[in-house]
């Protein structure tokens, strides 16, 4: 672990924690408790301040003990503690989500709230080696391209996240707060195979790990592949875009199209001039970097694929739809990705 | 299927089965038997010849009953069937493997030797989708790269396989025999979880297809990226091996380095100029391509990223282990592959 804190601190992704703040996500769990302490421990070193927050989501009559704990922990290392309640039900509720999800949003808004100046500081969880094991099994389960599929990222600059111990077995985290003599609790919720990352780590990680007894070491090479391929994609796409501009501006030269007029400052083109030549590969990861910079939304690979192969027979009119009202259409060799809600053709 | 089929006769890879011999491998089994009678019934089309081949491997009871069962089919199909009887615990036993792979490779040899014309013919087997989900997770499980993840190929020109059914549901193929009144044996062996692939078939895959019923078409896409993916890198690795010649030779001007002698004509070097300039993802595909042309052996992902991070420090000296008794050495910013096992240095 400490070579992973030590590649965070020395600039993963060209940043570091160095001289800035830390929140730290502490749900008294032995992850989030070991990387408090790791963090504390380093602090000195690394000129970092560090603050906690711990959520109360009130699922569990044991709750408010754990937070009272969490209290405890963090008074006697001198940091400080924000506790906050949530009545996760009835967040779900409003947001027409699963528990699991309202509670993971409502989390790290509440941390996104907490970093003193949220462009230079950083949320720290507890993610470890486990639960990228489950992030690949789940991104597998779903559906998702390469390098996505090789699992959450270490380091997260938009959304000022950073998972300093992605690459640790919990094993180890449980041994060194052993060693140390902290106690931790444990989620009775984590035993429970209501939640799908549950069910991964209960039911599918172990027969995977019985096959093979390194799984979890072949997790992490996989996740250093991808890191690494999502680099190369990312310099590519950014110097393909860059140079041709497709840039966010009004569709230019379609007043014969008036249809057109309806994807306004939102549409994005890519010329037949930057595809042509292209690969295939270097195709599809365009369109995915296009609609990444248009919003939230996963772009599935059917779809992505479908609109490379219109793109390659020269077959416009059909209007491929991406998740968060984002839709592509081919149109004389270029293609024109929209952001809003697809427009209303006159008739 | 008719369009994976129809991929395959349009030139899959530049090459089609249009007009040459396809040995059928015929276990008998649903998959095999329907892709016998879909080339059966595409061969007037195609211009195919057809021929089978039965392998009784001798390990359960039924198994001559079996191979008489594939007779009287190919007979009343009018297709040539050779039945070749096996002692799979004996070549095991030899072979120093288990019975799973000393089946396979068996069977594999067989079909090779039965190919009319080697290099112009196709050994076809009955892979479906169901077979490429178990492969995708057996690779997760023993820790593969991108884009081998994706599965295995479609089509394997060097081998001389092609797997006309590879994205075709098993249900489908059920259908299909049951619609035209064909029977089919199932093979006891594949309810036994003494395999790894059956552990997969029966433990894991019913776990992921309860989180996605369509977990099988992720599936699909996934092998579909991978296959554009693997063109990418295919074309991206030729290109740049053949403009800076890592030629297969004698490595040069190596005269006051004595203990590289042994390398002989078996070592391929990658000049420092080659690699200068490479995202770290392309070198890696390198290293790749470079040990793939020296011979059989999967390269480790941990053991590539360990040969990078020598070669981008600079540290010399280090020899690096890859399966196949293949090795690598950084020497003055180049790197040197060896086919051989490793020489020993003179004292």
């Amino acid at each position: 672990m400490e070579r992973t804190i030590k590649g965070v601190c020395d600039g993963e992704n060209g940043e570091g924690v160095r001289n800035c703040h830390c929140v730290v996500a502490l749900s008294g769990g032995a992850d989030s408790t070991a990387l408090l302490l790791i963090l504390h421990y380093l602090r000195q070193r690394l000129g970092l301040s560090l603050s906690a927050l711990h959520v109360d989501h009130g699922l569990r009559p044991e709750s408010a003990a754990e937070a009272r704990a969490a209290v405890t922990f963090c008074h006697a290392l001198g940091i400080p503690l924000a506790v906050h309640t949530l009545t996760v039900d009835e967040l779900a509720a409003v947001w027409r989500v699963g528990t699991e999800e309202a509670g993971r949003k409502a989390r790290y808004d509440l941390l996104a709230a907490a970093l003193p100046s949220p462009a230079a500081d950083w949320i720290c969880t507890g993610h470890h080696l486990g639960d990228l094991a489950e992030d690949v099994l789940m991104r597998l389960v779903r559906g998702c391209g390469w390098p996505a599929l090789g699992g959450m990222r270490l380091c997260d600059p938009a959304r000022r996240i950073l998972r300093p111990l992605l690459l640790t077995e919990k094993d180890r985290l449980e041994a060194f707060l052993a060693t140390l003599g902290v106690s931790w609790t444990e989620d009775p919720s984590n035993a429970s195979d209501t939640y799908l990352r549950n069910r991964m780590r209960h039911g599918v990680i172990p027969l995977l790990t019985a096959e093979n007894p390194g799984f979890l070491d072949q997790v992490r090479d996989l996740w250093q592949l991808a890191h690494i391929d999502a680099d190369f994609w990312e310099t590519r796409t950014a110097a393909t875009l860059s140079a041709a501009p497709a840039s966010p501006s009004h569709v230019e030269g379609e007043a014969s199209a008036p249809h057109d007029a309806a994807h306004g400052a939102e549409s994005i083109r890519l010329p037949k001039t930057t595809l042509t030549g292209l690969h295939q590969a270097e195709r599809l990861r365009l369109f995915k970097e296009v609609l990444r910079r248009m919003g939230e939304g996963q772009a599935r690979a059917e779809t992505l694929l479908a609109l490379d192969a219109a793109w390659v027979a020269g077959r416009g009119g059909t209007r491929f739809m991406f998740a968060g009202c984002k839709t592509a259409t081919v149109r004389r060799g270029d293609i024109i990705f929209s952001g809003g809600p697809p427009a209303e053709d006159t008739p």
